[in-house]
């Protein structure tokens, strides 16, 4: 992703031909615009995919009085996010390298006098952009489920797709101070899934945890999954998408050295999430001596988030490791916000948040140019950026409109108040407690 | 689609070389070829998931009682289709094109001294065409759940894909009347969806509706549907597929120009579907009050058919607009269908029929070439040709064998009577009513 | 896959060229390298794309109380295999042809001079091949279902992921003495499909059935599935899946005769598809006047299977009746392992040993140097060695750790005793009865 967005940098900014790149003067201008053009809309293909892991991992994650609600949210928030980051987003995302101001990505104007300058169709890199949009405010709809009422939600997808994601974006992505500073982020470890989960985290604690969930006696009620062959599902689909993630933010397939380079990407990627699943059912059976499905799908998941800002340098082994970390990380992460009693309904906080940052930091371990002052330094920056931006918009909405549920809404739940109908109508379901 | 056919045409016909499309004349011929088959290969794997999705999507709609049918339909109806297509819709739909009679696609013929000459896999072009027919017969099959029997209906499928979508297909696509006239369907918006609407809607009125669908004082009876995960997970990879479905239309992906057409594609599908969602979704805030997520689903639905017929000249804001009228049009048509007491199970003539006309008629305000009168007469000739012909099977085959169930046998549901095996066997479900 | 092996054979051992290749020298070599791996990427994404086919699969088929564990199992599997392949059994399989011992796949050796020799990315392919080695471990797991500790069956994976696989893979894709005597086994109708039919039986015979799935009078006991829409969606899931699985084994795609067999194969897959479920659909609707799902589904699965050993020789009428009796003999194998008192509780056996026999033999009869001697000695030498070796893991396992669920356990159901959490927690499922 970083290197889409250096790419379009590159040939913008800098004027370099892209028959500079290793290799790449041996494929024809015109063949290599094809394939550049190819890998973007295949790679964007496969992010789109993520969206119904997403929407299927959610939804097998709340309870069954929550399912319909938050498919809707799942399926709404594709449609604001990629409408807000056409008129504003993508903009503001890449002024530096694009130009142009809101709704007018210079990459359409009809007087390009040279298609082929661009190394690649313009629709197929704001395609790919604007998927990774669509993935970062996906992320925080799950946690903040079951009771968070839908228009303020779709308010804080709007201002995030339009302003929160693109600015921090821009800094190392659009050609601003971080990528000067040589901070390093090949996929959205830090722009994408810290981002979001610091959005997440502020969004979780202004709005309070669903009622009934923690006992006054500190106590932790369990709230269980409505169909884990779902939530499966989603995260099954997430990991084959991470596939497109990672791989299509080389930015180009033009050449011998781009496909070697996607092909590691590949294979680390998925190697990061074998550490990832391995580590975290180890630890479950050392700890619990029973292995947790839903934690083990979320091991996987750390283990993607963790490679996401190098995947490109880990290594084969190093991958295994950097997913291994996360994985346990993540474990320890949940077990942190049940103490701290922040409600994270899907785990999107230890998954997203915890295994972002740790997998940017890391980078400066395995990726020659790696400087951990630097990783910490962008990672800090966005923190402060994405939770005072966070708290600002959660709180200013709540000035303004309910954010929550009332009690007795909670109780009968979010589907019936919010979409009229229930997921599952004809199954009967366990009867519902007063606080349940 | 249409350019698929018109390709083979303009290679088999007039004996244009490839080369003198814009900007192909710079990649060789060779990879040339490659990459116009790998862009139906892709993209027909693309349309093929879409099989999924209808699947999903349809029994997702139907009640609990009624779910193995649908999802057996679903899958001997591909394998009917697709032998079905091979022996006589192909040379049927392309006769022009490509000579030859019925199980002889002459593509294959040993005797092609120069493969090249084809500008693809002949396979690779057979494949796309036949997913497209699948596609077409799969609409049919949800409007009619829970009450028609099984082999009438395969009867059906057979002769759609043996007759009726390759003869009105071949008008616009196979070198025709229609394409002589100008008519202009890009990716089959009369072609494929309100052809198969057409089909729909006959059938669902010689067959009437679900006995006590309609009560008789006129009220409807609602009748929920038994998983809206399901729904979702279908109406999403639905999505998905079409980015294959309108993407592979533009047939060739070997030049600078295809590349970018079909990265434009690619686009405005996917705005058109974010019209579709978020026009429903406000329309159902202000008319009800909640947001129904079956008919937001449909809206994305909606917005997917209406850009079918010009997914390559609408640009963005013009597919945003065309998929939003397309999702109130939706809304509208359920609305009047319920009035008519045309009982439509899963929505596929508001979704496919109404918003396939739209999007044909549409594509005279964007499309250069566009002419009103003449979209006009495509659709109106596609109409009158469906339904008649649709009528006579429709009523034929009531003549020679039983199109749906007993009162009875409807009442247990049609999973016990034609599978013997209900979808969700070991789940308690609601009582079911008599009439249920 | 035999293709993929080979060709790295033909690079690494003998020196060809690609350029060698009909076709192929008229696309630049660089071109030609970015195309092969991209096939890999691409298919292998495919194949990938199959786990979650077989979890869903296998979620849907188990009993409501087994299906969280059946999920856990399919994800922890691809895990093991992954890195077991990584470690031992890529180097294993590819010694001959690769060079090199385990952990170190020679391809990534930073020593390579000559990176376009290889003619795709190294990654790439070891990525094609470790995804074939994560199919066949998928295939074993349903079969043993329901009964089978977690434990035990990790160490059976990591065993046949290392050794099992790899070994007999070696003999006729590594440059073995079974390539060297002309076995054609295109895509592992042989390596993959009955070698892992083999060791699912061997497992399913040590292990024994589910108490009380056999009445002491001979009776067999229902046993129902617990999602159709589960099991119809891991099935559409594999059937596109194998696209990739035979599409990609073609190996390259960087000339007109490559891209010309790779469309033939998708064609001919999906027509052996067609045929299985044709032929199964009215087999069981002579032979029961009712058309059970499951056994369709099964059905399109037999297709697939049947056609993989030759893919690219059988034509679409070939494909067509392969799939067709490969339908047949699914059902009857079926019947035999009933009649056997063997439980495999989602059918592996029928499908992937029956069929890929059937389909390696039938080679012989439409593949040009086909050579029904040789192919009954690569399915008969496969057969001993994997079921030598499987007896003697699966009974080494016995004699260390307890393989299979006491009967309290089995009664209250594999999910609570190793997950400790059930799939559908909030849904009401029909009285567990004692021996269910």
């Amino acid at each position: 992703m970083p290197r889409a967005g250096l790419r379009v940098c590159a040939v913008a900014c800098t004027g370099l031909m892209l028959s500079a790149q290793p290799g790449a003067a041996e494929i024809p201008a015109e063949t290599a615009y094809v394939l550049n053009s190819l890998s973007f809309l295949y790679h964007g293909m496969l992010v789109f995919f993520m969206a119904t892991g997403f929407s299927m991992l959610e939804g097998g994650l709340v309870r069954t009085k929550s399912v319909s609600t938050i498919l809707l949210k799942n399926v709404i928030l594709i449609a604001v996010a990629m409408i807000g980051f056409y008129l504003v987003g993508y903009n503001l995302m890449f002024y530096n390298v694009d130009g142009g101001y809101w709704g007018t990505p210079r990459a359409w104007s009809p007087d390009q006098t040279d298609a082929l300058s661009q190394g690649a169709a313009p629709a197929s890199i704001w395609l790919f952009q604007t998927l990774f949009a669509v993935t970062a405010v996906s992320i925080i709809s799950g946690t903040l489920a079951e009771r968070m009422r839908l228009l303020p939600f779709f308010v804080f997808v709007a201002f995030m797709s339009c302003v929160l994601y693109p600015v921090q974006g821009a800094w190392g992505w659009g050609g601003g101070w971080l990528a000067e500073m040589g901070f390093l982020d090949f996929a959205g470890g830090t722009h994408v899934h810290s981002a979001a989960g610091w959005a997440a985290l502020t969004g979780a604690i202004v709005l309070g945890p669903r009622r009934s969930r923690f006992a006054d006696s500190g106590e932790v009620r369990p709230m269980a999954a409505s169909s884990l062959p779902l939530v499966t599902l989603g995260t099954m689909i997430l990991w084959l998408g991470w596939l497109g993630f990672n791989g299509g933010s080389q930015g180009s397939m033009d050449s011998v050295a781009d496909v070697i380079a996607i092909a590691n990407i590949y294979v680390n990627t998925l190697m990061a999430t074998c550490g990832g699943i391995v580590a975290t059912a180890a630890l479950l059976q050392l700890l619990r001596r029973k292995i947790d499905l839903t934690m083990v799908l979320n091991g996987a998941l750390a283990g993607l988030v963790s490679i996401t800002a190098g995947p490109d340098t880990s290594g084969i082994v190093g991958a295994l490791l950097i997913g291994a970390v996360g994985g346990c990380l993540m474990l320890w992460t949940t077990h942190l916000l049940l103490r701290l009693r922040i409600d994270d309904v899907i785990g999107a906080i230890p998954v997203h948040l915890a295994c972002g940052i740790w997998g940017t930091l890391v980078v400066s371990l395995h990726h020659p140019e790696g400087d951990i002052r630097v990783q910490l330094i962008g990672v800090a920056a966005v923190a402060v950026f994405c939770v005072t931006a966070s708290v600002v918009v959660w709180i200013g909405l709540r000035r303004f409109m309910r954010l929550r549920l009332s009690q007795g809404e909670e109780a009968i739940g979010i589907d019936r108040v919010e979409t009229g109908a229930l997921a599952y109508p004809e199954f009967a379901t366990r009867s519902v407690l007063p606080g349940d």
